[in-house]
């Protein structure tokens, strides 16, 4: 099973990375790292680069596609190349997935139009601009797709849809060995828990 | 703010990821990632790599250390070079913290003697071998040493980090930002929760 994650400049790492670090346990997968051009592919602020070992024009077609997001998501809406490689994995995959404001690429590329999906929640207006109904659940199936809430969430969805392409107990064996147990010392992680002082800072810009 | 994160062939990803994009957005700081030699360094099963922008002798110092592990960390527990340079890094730094089995490499530099310290749970002999007292917490601080439990736990780590660095309300926007919510579909992170069907599954190999 060939498990396909695109990068692209200003990508958001965790979003990446959290589902990669679960998926990466499954019987018989490979996952591959793939980008315009092969090389290091950097986040935002640029601290952070993650290798692709593929181009987009070296992959045909993929089992899972894993679409993270990030600040650089937005500025691809209306990449041609990039929103027919999508449609291209899509049409020959097994399940089709996003993470954070991976999903706006999902919805340029024509994907969500009439479906419910999810999506980091400072993106939602955009989201519903491709047709999609924004729903505030952390991961959402809808057929074969499947759309995760913003960046940490991909973990939540990982863990999902292996159990899916597998069975629980695997998905929780893995959940296991990466100890996803998770304790965050405080209750701020969607607007609707935040405070409004957390809500005005992130809002005004934390650094 | 200088924080130095070292990696090492055969890392794990997410133990490095989860705390990066959390501290990432603290005012002032910048993120440096070091090894051995300049370039891509690669995780277990290789499919991933993430570049190292330093190398560990240009770093004469840091501000916060965070020790990643993964299966490579074990095979470095009799490196001179790299217990030299983490000893370095701790003698100078404000804060000095692991993930997952990256205290076990704090623990072989003679950092963890007499302390309370956690690791990945599979590694909790090899931690006390260091003179540690293994405490099953999430995350522990003693001092200026923090240590988190396995992969995944080095967001609440983090965030639990930020709230010291700055206040409380900075570390929740940050949750807020990386909509840190988490839903588990599965209530398996730990070996006193997971069943007996997963931890026989893990013991004897997902893959």
């Amino acid at each position: 099973m060939r498990i396909v994650i695109p990068l692209f400049d200003r990508f958001t790492a965790l979003d990446a990375v959290g589902p990669y670090e679960v998926l990466k346990f499954l019987p018989g997968v490979e996952i591959v790292f793939a980008a315009t051009e092969p090389g290091p592919v950097r986040d935002v602020p640029r601290w952070l680069a993650i290798t692709a070992d593929a181009t987009f024009t070296d992959i045909d077609s993929c089992d899972v596609l894993v679409v993270p997001g990030g600040p650089g998501a937005r500025e691809l809406l209306r990449d041609g190349e990039l929103l027919d490689w999508l449609r291209r994995m899509h049409q020959g995959s097994i399940w089709t997935t996003s993470v954070c404001t991976g999903s706006l690429l999902l919805g340029a590329a024509g994907l969500l139009t009439g479906l419910s999906a999810t999506t980091h929640w400072a993106a939602i207006d955009v989201l519903e601009s491709f047709g999609a109904t924004y729903t505030a659940e952390r991961v959402i199936f809808q057929g074969k797709i499947v759309t995760a809430a913003g960046v940490s969430s991909g973990i939540d969805m990982a863990l999902a849809l292996a159990a899916r392409i597998t069975d629980q107990t695997t998905a929780e064996a893995i959940q296991l060995a990466i100890e996803y147990d998770p304790q965050p010392p405080f209750d701020a992680g969607s607007p609707a828990k935040a405070s409004r002082a957390a809500r005005a800072l992130l809002a005004r810009g934390i650094r």
